[in-house]
C-alpha cells in the first residue's frame, strides 16, 4: 500500500480470481469456462475488415448489439446496458443502488464478488445464510429493505430457484432494487429476463463467458426497466462510456444470431454433466444437484483442499474455496467428456492408489 | 431517473462522448482517432486460432503486455497497469487517491472527463484556471494540497509543458500524486516516463487510442512507482480484474513491437497538421500552437458553433465545447491530408459564398 492510497481502501480484500496456469499445460476446469469455440457466426464476424476499423472509436452506445439482444428476449434497447463482462454491470449495480443508507444483502454461499463490491463501494452488508443442504429459502428475502443480489442458478453450489421463488422476491420487495445474477441460466435454470415487464425493481444479469463461449471477449448485460438502464448508463457513461470494444460488439450480435448452435453445446454439457456426476457418485462424491456448467462436490474421504491438490498435482485445474462451510467441497467445471474422464481417472488414482 | 438511484448521482453530469455518426458517411474530424489503420503485426497477431481461444478467460494480470510495455520503457512490470482505455486508469486514479480529505485540482480547460470523475467520486475539486493564451503556469500548481491532474499535451488545447516544468510541479508535491496524461505525447511532447524512477507521487497515463491507431480496442495504460501501481490493482481486482480482453491484449503488444511503423505514422500526422495550421492561417484563423494530432482554432468572423455547424451539413465532423473561454473555437483532429483539404474547402466555402 503506498502512502498515498485513500484511508477508505485500507482494509480492501480483492477478489481472487480462478488460477490461471502459466507454463505448464492443464486440464482447466476451474472457471467455468465452455470446451466448445464460439460459432462460426462469431469468428466469421471478426474478419479482418473489422480489425482495420480498430483505429476508430467502437459505438459508445452499443446499440446494435443492443437492438440484437433486445429482439432476442422480446424488450426494448432501452430495457438493456452493455458491460464489459458481467462483473461491471454487478458493479454498476452495487454503486448505484446502494449506499450509506441503503445496504446490500446476498447468500452468504455464492459468488465471492459480492462482498468485495460491497467493501470497495463501502456498503452495510448483510450475508443471508443458505439452509444446511445449501437451498435458499425465498422466506428469508421477503422485505430485506436493501439491495438483494441473488446468483440463480447459484454459484459455486449449482443449485436453482423456480421462478416462481424469484417472482416471490422482487414482488415482496417494491422499494428495494432486486438483481438476479444468471450467469449459468443456460445449463438448466429459468430465466426472469421476462418478469422485467412486470416489476420496476428487478434487474437480470448474463453474460457471453459461459454458455455462449466468449469468456475472452469481456461481454456481459443487463436487462431491466428502462429507468433503472438510463441510471447505470448514467454511470457507465460517467466512468467508461467506450467500455465495450469494437471486436467484442460484433462477437456479441453474432453469437446472439447463432444461438442454435449454443444450444447444442448446452445439451451437451448438461448431458456430459449428468454423466460425470454419475460417475463421481460411483467414487463416492456427493454431488449438489447443479443446473450449472460446473459440479460442486464433496468427498468423505478427502477435504476439498486434498481434493483440489492431488487433482493440480495430476494436471487437473479445479476450484476449491477456503470458506468454513464448504471447504470439504471442490468445484468442477465441465468440459468435454474427454476431459472429465481425466479428471475422474486422476480422482480413482487419488482414492484407490 | 429511476426511484432507486442512490442520492449521491442525484446531480451526476456524465461525460458526453464525440459524436459517432450513423447513416451519412463523415470526414470525421472530431475524435482524434489515426486516420492509418493498425500496423500489419498488429493485424497478424489477432487471426483466428485466437479467436477460438475466446472461449478462454483472458489473462486478468496481463501479464506479457505488461512485460512489453515495461521494456518498453526501461520500467519493471510492477510499474505498469493495464486499463480497458486511459479513461479506466483515470477512473482508478480518481477513486484510490482522493476522498473526503484528500481533493483533486486540474486546469479550467482541459479533457471535459476530470470533472465528471470528481463529481462521481464526490471529491472536492478545484479547476485552476489556464493564462489567457491557454499556457499553464507551473507557479500554480506547487503545493497544491491535493492530488493534481494534468494532460501534457493538453486537450482541447493542444499546448504542452516543458518536462522541466512537470518535474518542478512534481517535486514540489512530494504529499500528492501527480497525474500526467499523455495521450497525445507522441506527436510532440516530451514524456515524464522516465521520472517514475525519481518521484513516488508520480503516475503518467498513455494510450493506444490515438498514435497507435487502436481507439477500438480500448487499451490505455499507467506508468508509477510500484507502491501506486499495486494501489490501482488492488482496485482493479476488486471492480474488474478481467478487464482486458484477450485480442485487446494480443494487438497491444504487437502495436509496441511495431514501434517504427506508428512512428511514421506520428511524422506524417505532425506534417499534416502544419500544412493545415498554414492553410487556416491564410483563411484567417488562429491556431494554438499544437503538440498533439489536432488543432484548436478560432475565426474571427465565426463562433466555434457556426464553424461545426458549416462544416457538418458539408459532410465535415469536428468538436465544439460550450464553455464560455472557448467558445470561439473548434477541434480539428488531423486525417489524412485528402481530408484535411476537404475540410479546408468546406471552410473557404462557409467563409467566402
Amino acid at each position: 500500500m503506498s502512502r498515498f492510497l485513500s484511508q477508505r481502501f485500507s482494509k480492501l480484500k480483492e477478489y481472487i480470481p480462478g488460477e490461471q496456469p502459466r507454463g505448464m499445460s492443464y486440464v482447466k476446469l476451474n472457471t467455468n469456462e465452455s470446451p466448445y469455440p464460439p460459432s462460426p457466426e462469431v469468428i466469421a464476424a471478426m474478419n479482418m475488415g473489422e480489425i482495420e476499423k480498430l483505429r476508430l472509436y467502437p459505438d459508445p452506445i452499443c446499440r446494435a448489439l443492443k437492438e440484437t439482444i433486445a429482439a432476442n428476449y422480446g424488450v426494448n434497447p432501452q430495457n438493456v446496458i452493455i458491460g464489459n463482462g458481467s462483473d461491471e454491470i454487478l458493479s454498476f449495480i452495487f454503486m448505484a443502488f446502494c449506499d450509506k443508507t441503503t445496504g446490500v444483502c446476498y447468500p452468504d454461499i455464492s459468488y465471492g464478488f459480492y462482498p468485495v463490491y460491497a467493501q470497495v463501494y463501502g456498503l452495510d452488508s448483510r450475508e443471508i445464510p443458505l439452509n444446511d443442504d445449501f437451498t435458499l429459502s425465498a422466506d428469508d428475502y421477503l422485505n430485506a429493505g436493501r439491495t438483494i443480489v441473488i446468483a440463480n442458478p447459484n454459484a459455486p453450489t449449482g443449485l436453482s430457484l423456480r421462478l416462481s421463488e424469484i417472482e416471490r422476491i422482487v414482488k415482496a420487495n417494491p422499494h428495494s432494487v432486486v438483481a438476479i445474477d444468471e450467469a449459468y441460466v443456460d445449463f438448466g435454470g429459468e430465466s426472469a429476463v421476462q418478469l422485467i415487464k412486470k416489476y420496476d425493481n428487478l434487474i437480470v444479469i448474463q453474460t457471453f463467458s459461459k454458455s455462449r463461449s466468449l469468456a475472452g471477449a469481456r461481454l456481459g448485460y443487463g436487462i431491466a426497466s428502462a429507468p433503472l438502464i438510463a441510471d447505470m448508463e448514467k454511470l457507465r457513461n460517467s466512468i467508461n462510456p467506450y467500455n465495450i470494444n469494437l471486436l467484442t460488439q460484433l462477437a456479441g450480435e453474432a453469437a446472439i444470431i447463432s444461438q442454435s448452435y449454443y444450444d447444442k453445446n448446452c445439451a451437451k454439457i448438461v448431458e456430459t454433466r449428468k454423466y460425470t456426476e454419475k460417475k463421481l457418485d460411483e467414487l463416492g462424491f456427493n454431488c449438489l444437484d447443479s443446473h450449472a456448467n460446473f459440479l460442486f462436490a464433496s468427498s468423505h474421504k478427502l477435504t476439498g483442499e486434498q481434493v483440489y491438490s492431488g487433482l493440480k498435482s495430476r494436471g487437473v485445474l479445479v476450484r476449491y474455496f477456503p470458506k468454513t462451510r464448504i471447504k470439504d467441497f471442490v468445484r468442477i467445471s465441465i468440459g468435454t467428456k474427454e476431459q472429465m474422464d481425466i479428471m475422474l481417472n486422476a480422482l480413482k488414482e487419488m482414492l484407490f492408489q
